[in-house]
């Protein structure tokens, strides 16, 4: 089954850089070349080479001219040959506390630093360095040890701010080549890792698809499934229906759940005085669990079972937040901080069986409460890294909440935020389509870049300057495949005007200020 | 010539506030009806009332059914009775100086405060505060005495924080009623001025149109007639030419005017070493004349001249950021600085001849940059009123600078600026299109009023909470009507869901979370 899924980059090409601890690693990256800047002085003409632009890339063999696609068969096995000497429950982290550097550490150390190395821009992130942000909780390498056909990544606040898309409906046999579509669409336009959020009866065949054929780490909320097992009763859960969920889907290659493990009974109350309750599907499932049985949920009492499980496949937990506000009201209240405490208690009972963790985060704050959500995160869940879903920092857009939410994603990334889970326009509205997909990715994007930039992450301003000078030299096709949506900006730009013009119809060639800026250069002279 | 111009916001209608001291006053609001909150316990139900909320309205007479619109007539002349008793050079700086509260400063603490009084809700937005404001040069309330049509606002850090919409192109005879259209339906989506910045044959006429018709003040860069009077040759350019024109927009009714008199000679040369050199049109022209001449400009030179016109009419002048950056990478640097500098000794000689003064901001600037911009400004400019562009936080990502900007944008409002101007997704690409208008506009409400809600502004958080519970409540159509944009919201959600539903498409009735929140409420006597 050879599919039509593969695409390319614009004047881009996909190269690999190689291990020097491991030479066999290959870690791909997208090229792309520029023209020279052209610049006159009377009659002279300079000819000045611009160097071409790593840029990190989510695509995997999607992008990649010389590797055959077929869904059926699912991608290559790149990790099957390092896993295959590794024993039962040695996780990225069990190597990390040994100092031991595997491949999955320095794929990433390669894969952060694009060609810094090369421009001469010094870098932080070696293979050592990602090895003990691993070994001391800072990191996660999500790399399940049944999904050998993902590229390794590593979330962690001294690294790229990485963004998760969410994809899932419930999916016919006949739409499995749709389903898996998707996938690939959030990772072309920059997605770090992918949640499966499907329902429904399919669940197991679509997860199964997409996992085979997912170049990027996947992750779920296995509750959804253990709550269909059970016809949507909340009250009718068990232990036993969860744990067989989690193995289920570890078995299939799951890189990461997320588990609302931090509601107690005791604290859900909190909740009752708040403007918008509880949003979270996952915690109002748990928690209706828990008033109804009026006992702690077994999420929390069997975590140590939960780590033990995930320990086995190196997958990593996502402590969901249950109580997360969903109103900038609720924001930063008891309910949302009682349930951060405990997730700073259980991050450590994971951390002590060798399973890498990390803490979800809201959901809806006004800019100035943004600030404290993460030094509290770091406080209490002792710098294990923080995945936000935005936060929206107003409640009064939806139709836009893609906006109001990189705000708040932007600068909690800035802060310290290691993933931000992305937000569509149709968020609070209705299910998001392909074209909601790529305006949240490419939105997200953004905040993350913009985040790296304030954060000074290595090589990543090489890009906004490249694409500025672009810009200032009306290297206009330069200009649109360095954007985040060369698609897009070429498509609004031919709205009026032609390709390779020296000014632009916004100002038109007399009132171009970089046209008059050029002409500064030489007009001392000229006045003379 | 009756248009159809003329508009209505869903379940809302105009109610007027009169003034106390002025009760001739009348305040134009938007009121937005609700629907009532409808709760079972069992077979009971409960019936609580919303309250509507009161919107801050700058659509004027458009939206109000009982003023005729007539464009050829132009809106009626709201302000010319109390003009019609002040003598040349009263400035609004003018009176506040000697304490004597204008009907403008009570129109706009009104405006700012919406029904606050009527909640209950506490606020320092009194007449005597505005007064204050306005007397030692904190804010402005751009009016020039020519503009009796437009409602007055006020632009300063201790209020609401506003957002500036461009508009212009070169207008028809024909085209006029469509120019006009524009213009409102910039101010119908919540802009809360206009720059006309027109350039072409027909500038004069196609602002006299814009004015006459315009609810909100107008705002210029005469620069780009004076610099189409020389046919686009900046070294013809001439202070007679400049001023004449500055003249002739006075008498228009121009309600701020942007002039970039921050340019020295001695500075341009900073510039030179920059990414981008400079990307203000009106900054690249004077620039030129200055390098050409070897002159310091016309512009600082008569700044007192140019202040003694603006104060006949109270014209407020809008230090133009001449070398603001065009990229990140320039963002900040000593050419940047040496202007804000300037712009500080300026705003100083502009009050001490009682002419309103705000200074321009950038522009390129990534997040950590940001608050020193602020900071500066308001130690440099004496806390006169900032008005920004953006800041774009990255420069990778053409044909989302609306986003990219509005982070900057919703930031650097929360540090303090009082106005926004507005990015359209057609920034550095091509002209902006009615619906790139749209967006922009309501992009940067969102940017300003998640400052708002940062900045504690009183009554900020009504709209939130009120949409925030619509949406708890399943309200479909209340929330639509309370968001920014009601009509794409209502858009987005009839793709995949029926209105009145009380669960939506996303979660399904089984996983919605809201849903099962409510549900918790009585679970535990049904445990029982």
């Amino acid at each position: 089954m050879e599919t039509k899924i593969k695409f390319s980059y614009p004047s881009s090409e996909k190269v690999y850089l190689s291990g020097k601890l491991y030479p066999e690693i290959k870690v791909g990256m997208r090229r792309v070349r520029l023209t020279p800047t052209v610049t006159f002085e009377g009659e002279k003409r300079h000819v000045e080479e611009n160097k071409p632009v790593y840029i990190y890339d989510t695509s995997g063999p999607y992008s990649d001219p010389n590797i055959e696609i077929d869904l059926k068969k699912g991608l290559p096995k790149m990790r099957q040959s390092w896993i295959d000497g590794r024993k039962e429950g040695q996780t990225q982290m069990y190597f990390a506390k040994q100092g031991i550097i595997t491949q999955e550490m320095e794929y990433v150390a390669i894969r952060e630093n694009m060609n810094c190395e090369e421009l001469g821009i010094k870098t932080h992130i070696t293979p050592a360095f990602v090895c003990k942000e691993v070994a001391e909780g800072r990191a996660v390498i999500p790399a399940n040890i049944k999904h050998p056909e993902s590229e390794p990544m590593i979330i962690g606040t001294n690294f790229l701010v990485k963004i998760n898309t969410n994809i899932g409906n419930s999916a016919t046999t006949s739409g499995i080549e749709e389903e898996v579509e998707k996938a690939v669409w959030s990772c072309k336009w920059g997605g770090d890792t992918l949640m499966d959020l499907s329902t429904g009866d399919d669940i197991h065949e679509t997860r199964e698809w997409i996992l085979r054929n997912c170049p990027v780490p996947v992750g779920t909320v296995p509750m959804y499934q253990a709550f269909e097992k059970v016809n949507g009763k909340a009250e009718d859960l068990t232990w036993e229906i969860f744990r067989d969920t989690l193995i289920e889907q570890c078995e299939q290659g799951v890189d990461y759940f997320t588990i609302h493990c931090g509601i107690r009974l005791k604290n859900i109350h909190l909740a009752d005085t708040r403007l918008t309750g509880i949003v979270s599907r996952g915690g109002s499932i748990i928690s209706k669990w828990c008033k109804v049985h009026q006992k702690e949920s077994f999420l929390y009492e069997h975590f140590d079972d939960i780590c033990d499980i995930c320990a086995k496949y190196d997958v990593a937990i996502s402590l969901g937040d249950g109580l997360r506000p969903g109103s900038t009201y609720d924001a930063n209240d008891a309910a949302q901080f009682a349930e951060l405490d405990t997730m700073g208690e259980l991050v450590e009972r994971a951390w002590a069986k060798n399973v890498q963790a990390f803490i979800e985060g809201p959901g809806h704050v006004p800019m100035h409460k943004i600030k404290e959500n993460m030094e509290r995160q770091i406080e209490k869940c002792h710098g294990a890294p923080f995945y936000t879903l935005g936060p929206l920092v107003t409640d009064i857009a939806p139709a836009y909440d893609h906006i109001t939410s990189a705000i708040g994603a932007a600068m909690i990334g800035w802060y310290g935020t290691a993933m931000l889970c992305y937000v569509t326009p149709k968020e609070h509205l209705a299910l998001p389509e392909k074209e909601d997909v790529r305006t949240g990715v490419v939105t997200y994007k953004i905040a993350a870049h913009a985040a790296d930039l304030a954060k000074g992450h290595p090589g990543a301003t090489i890009r906004d300057n490249a694409l500025s000078k672009a810009r200032y030299d009306f290297r206009w096709k330069d200009q649109f495949n360095l954007a985040l949506d060369p698609e897009r900006a070429l498509e609004y730009y031919k709205t009026s005007n032609e390709v390779d013009a020296n000014y632009c119809t916004m100002c038109g060639p007399n009132f171009c200020a970089a046209r008059i800026s050029h002409s500064l250069k030489n007009c001392q002279e000229e006045s003379k």
